[in-house]
């Protein structure tokens, strides 16, 4: 087996995230020690139920102290007290880097407490579930996704490799982007897909004239595809409204505008205009199956593995 | 292997719902004889391939003459004239069911057509996948699904208990209501989600900042549950958006109302109203999960066959 790529790597959260690459790197032996670090005791006792580390604290300066790689996966709002934490343990040399969905907001937090000579290179992993916790990680979660880093002007370019060879060697594709950029991207194929669900499962479920049972048993023609985005953790996508309102704002009026002509299309019964649209959206999803970013099994592939048809019965 | 329940079942349509139900009467012999009509050449062509009946007709007329069951799987525009063309063949005594997504316009186009001594009771099964055409069917699509059928006053207790025992044994469950409120429960559960997750992939597919080819990588972050909807059949759903307009409209509006409040508490950073939202809609999920709507594995279980991870590569 070959060298580890760190020697010591500190995980500072282990959520979803922090659990998934935690397993990765334990089975792909990426580094000779994990350290782990939680505030909460309660997840700490978890992760080490889990065997998911060698070493854990509650302290985030603790944990930083011999790192060779520090990853932060915490909520994007608590970026900045993590930098305050380990601003005065981390080592010259060391790599700091994230996993925050924002990066801007990321960046304007955590670059100016970094000392110099430690290298800060946010990133992010277009990967997640609608779980979370310690126990909702695995190993292959980064596989075959991209992970898009945003290095600023100037950044080490070893320590960039050496980052880049990581998530690699966790099974990504990495992509550099500019921070604002990444920030637009991800309004739309995250930030608004998530708010869209939430907004949409919170209209049906204040309905007076359609029973919350009714929703629940029809939900099979549609509405559940939009329940898992809505089942996700709601600090982490609090914080990400508060992180990118700008980008979040604009692609929701360009949404709001589009839904408008939509509805007005109906109301006037526009069949045309109507089945202009819903033609032209199938390419799309086309296009992200034959990038592997998707299944073609119908309705996601929901139990193949347990009966003879696509979506059978539980 | 017990009688089967009626000796010919004329199928009108051949496409997901229509070859899903021509699959699953023969696999549990739910008739005798089961005899396909399609408008299409090309669609009745490929039915005859895939062997899902006995006899194959391009007229609906001839489809209906000798059937004890009718079932119309057509887009619910057509239903009139689908009426029309079996108004003269159809026998007293038969049953005319259909499938479509709206109850109300489709009462409205056949009920006036359908002969005295016919039981026509429209019906609606709440399963489906994005895929169309007759290769797209399976046996088990309606199993553990919910059946509504929306009876007129004075149905027939015999016909009713025939056609609900039919579905029962395709292996759904079976609800009664009423057009109205079957139309509105559609606009929530069905309709409205339909319609958002066309616009989404619509406003995305015009965005000149960010390109497709980034939205196509990064869908993996929410975009791609959207598209699944999306790749839906236009046709299908233009008529549902121009049947329903009424309660779709109501449903619209709500959700661009909530929205605006939605927009409003990311643009004054109101995180609690967030939090709030975020947190409440994770229970509607657990509800849909438990009533074995939808399965609890992560990503809808995407790849769970085929990797140790529930959403590895491809």
């Amino acid at each position: 087996m070959s060298e580890p790529l760190f020697n010591t790597v500190a995980l500072i959260g282990i959520g979803l995230i922090g659990s998934s690459l935690a397993r990765v790197i334990r089975e792909r032996r990426l580094a000779e020690t994990i350290v782990i670090a939680s505030r909460s005791e309660e997840t700490l006792a978890r992760a080490r139920q889990l065997e998911l580390g060698d070493r854990y604290t509650t302290s985030n300066g603790d944990a930083a102290r011999d790192a060779d790689l520090v990853i932060v996966s915490v909520p994007v709002g608590a970026s900045g007290q993590v930098a305050r934490d380990i601003a005065g343990t981390v080592k010259p040399g060391a790599i700091v880097t994230d996993v925050g969905s924002t990066k801007k907001s990321v960046i304007e937090q955590m670059q100016p407490l970094i000392p110099q000579g430690v290298h800060f290179i946010p990133g992010h992993p277009i990967a997640g579930t609608e779980h979370s916790g310690p126990d909702a990680g695995f190993a292959t979660l980064f596989e075959g996704r991209w992970c898009i880093l945003t290095p600023p002007a100037g950044t080490d370019a070893q320590a960039l490799a050496a980052l880049t060879g990581f998530w690699q060697a966790c099974g990504s594709m990495v992509d550099r982007m500019d921070p604002d950029h990444h920030d637009l991207v991800l309004a739309i194929v995250s930030h608004l897909p998530q708010l869209i669900a939430y907004n949409i499962v919170g209209t049906a479920d204040d309905l007076e004239t359609v029973t919350k049972s009714e929703v629940i048993k029809y939900s099979a023609s549609g509405f559940r595809d939009f329940t898992r985005l809505a089942a996700s953790d709601p600090t982490m996508w609090r914080d990400v409204c508060l992180n990118n309102k700008d980008a979040i704002l604009e692609m929701l009026a360009r949404f709001s505008e589009d839904l408008s002509s939509l509805q007005r299309a109906i109301r006037w019964g526009d069949g045309d205009k109507l089945f202009d649209l819903f033609s032209r959206t199938r390419q799309i999803r086309r296009s992200i199956i034959e990038a592997g970013q998707d299944i073609d099994a119908p309705n996601f592939g929901r139990h193949v593995a347990t009966t003879d048809g696509p979506d059978g019965a539980e």
